[in-house]
């Protein structure tokens, strides 16, 4: 790999992490915003956009290029964004259009797949020929890999663990997402905070029932920081929405026979209190052998998993690598 | 591909087709049997060997190689049987212990695997780089395929779409698989038989009850041959298990991204009595725009899918390629 700095973006549904990359993987300059606040296309662009050219600034040498892992179905030949169910990018031409804007090569992929880039060549599923990768955020994204490569698809949409149904005639889904009852609608950061306010109702005796009648916001985070403090009640919302997971995951095991399953977002902050569950769920309910073979883990590269991996695809473009197993 | 016969079987959950193929894929020779009535493992194996050696008999030339697609996770490497969840295979050294008794060169794959060799060489999904094809017959068999090569998972468990759950807190698992509410509790044959006999209890004015007064026993293939007489309430019971089906088929379509998923199996006899309603539901709930791209068919070989697959990896193992892909 040739030496010099690229930027990655990591765009999540709600939060926008910029960083400078060297080629040893090291980051140097980070730069954060609340994606949710931009609104329009346009003003999502634009905040993109001064988020790289800040990091550009800080990093005060010159980037080969900048990586991109967007919340949205991608077109790995066009660079065109697809179904986006928490942001306004449909049929953006992210690619051309950032690259345009920033007037450097610029490399584009799905926001879980550029994490399962960072966490299968550097991370938690190093070595892996087969794994999944699920990211719990504000939605559920989802990647998958066998024989070591990401697996596209026919046109890049692969992967949407989260859109898979668990619930028949469950909740409805949200944004574009047309369906009923997918995994996302009972795991991720939104579920959580709603499974923590009926939580706070019902038992207002618990932590969790004075954070609400003192007037705070029940959101997932405030259940996990809660549930750490050790309220039970907390605990408790924690480790349903883990079974939750398992029976996904069981999924998953099922389906795929991974290796590994990478598990990352900012629900994991609750670490254990939620994979835990899911783990006892997946010993009780998929298929032997699968569900003895496989190891469910945490992201290694936590929060920043999604950056790396963009500054990796970046790195490939940049390299002129079009493709690159691990 | 050298001249000479071998002789595919496909071993089903109730059913046992054996045939004599030709390398122009021409079927010479068929010998059935029903592999319920085996019992154990022992005399399961010695039906197996019956059916081979009668088609053997009936081909008059030496047989180069035998191939077996078996309902079971099977391990790439040993050949042998894991986890059956409806007949008594389970760690049985399936391909040393049948190439021993034939003492001709065997292969063994998954059942649904062999079928989707079938259908993506010469078949329905001729030409994909990602499919996936479910047979819905006693359970459900599964298999899935990337960049045009079937997918096995760590240990040759990949593809058991049949044991995802779509229902939480559905109906308890068949056999060996300890879960609920998988999709093969809602869609095959035995789902089938008993949603008819549900129907027919509560619409006695309908052919299906009609058939339940008059003594029958309400199978599935039973509501389907109702349902192509033109009765009413067994083409419901077909178009609510469509739905169902279509609900699988929109999670294996946003997981998957695949141009096209093949459906075989007995249950298929009722064609697109069961097919028309699932491409609703998967045209209603799956993700855009996977949904519009996937080609959902039936398999071009029918209940002979799996049995020319086996047939194609005997021919493999007879030229010497360990993989081929389409």
């Amino acid at each position: 790999m040739a030496a010099g700095c690229v930027i990655g973006v990591d765009l999540g549904g709600t939060k926008l992490l910029a960083g400078v990359v060297d080629s040893g993987l090291n980051v140097r300059h980070r730069a954060y915003r609340h994606a949710r606040e931009s609104g329009s296309t346009e003003a999502l662009i634009a905040l993109l956009v001064e988020a790289v050219e800040q990091a550009r600034d800080a990093a005060g040498e010159e980037i080969r290029a900048v990586g991109f892992g967007i919340p949205s179905l991608v077109d790995a030949a066009t660079g065109v964004a697809g179904t986006t169910v928490h942001l306004p990018l449909q049929d953006v031409p992210f690619r051309d259009l950032m690259a345009e804007r920033l007037g450097v090569p610029v490399a584009v992929d799905n926001d879980a797949n550029a994490a399962m880039v960072a966490e299968h060549r550097h991370g938690a599923a190093r070595g892996a020929r087969t794994a999944a990768l699920l990211t719990l955020g504000t939605g559920i994204g989802g990647a998958l890999l066998v024989d070591g490569r990401l697996v596209h698809g026919a046109s890049g949409a692969a992967g949407e663990w989260g859109h898979m149904v668990v619930d028949l005639d469950g909740a409805p889904c949200h944004g574009s997402c047309p369906n009923r009852g997918c995994l996302e609608t009972v795991v991720s950061g939104t579920a959580l905070g709603k499974a923590g306010r009926r939580a706070a109702e019902d038992r207002p005796e618990s932590g969790l029932g004075r954070a609400l009648a003192s007037g705070r916001e029940i959101t997932g985070a405030l259940v996990t920081e809660l549930a750490h403090d050790g309220d039970e009640v907390a605990r408790d919302v924690l480790a349903a929405m883990g079974r939750h997971l398992g029976v996904g995951l069981a999924n998953v095991v099922n389906i795929l026979n991974p290796e590994v399953v990478v598990v990352g977002g900012g629900v994991l902050a609750a670490g254990d209190l939620l994979l835990e569950p899911a783990r006892r769920t997946v010993a009780e309910r998929a298929l032997a052998p699968s569900r003895d073979q496989v190891r469910i883990v945490p992201t290694r590269f936590g929060d920043a998993s999604g950056m790396i991996g963009a500054a990796l695809l970046a790195m490939d473009l940049a390299d002129g690598v079009s493709e690159r197993a691990a």
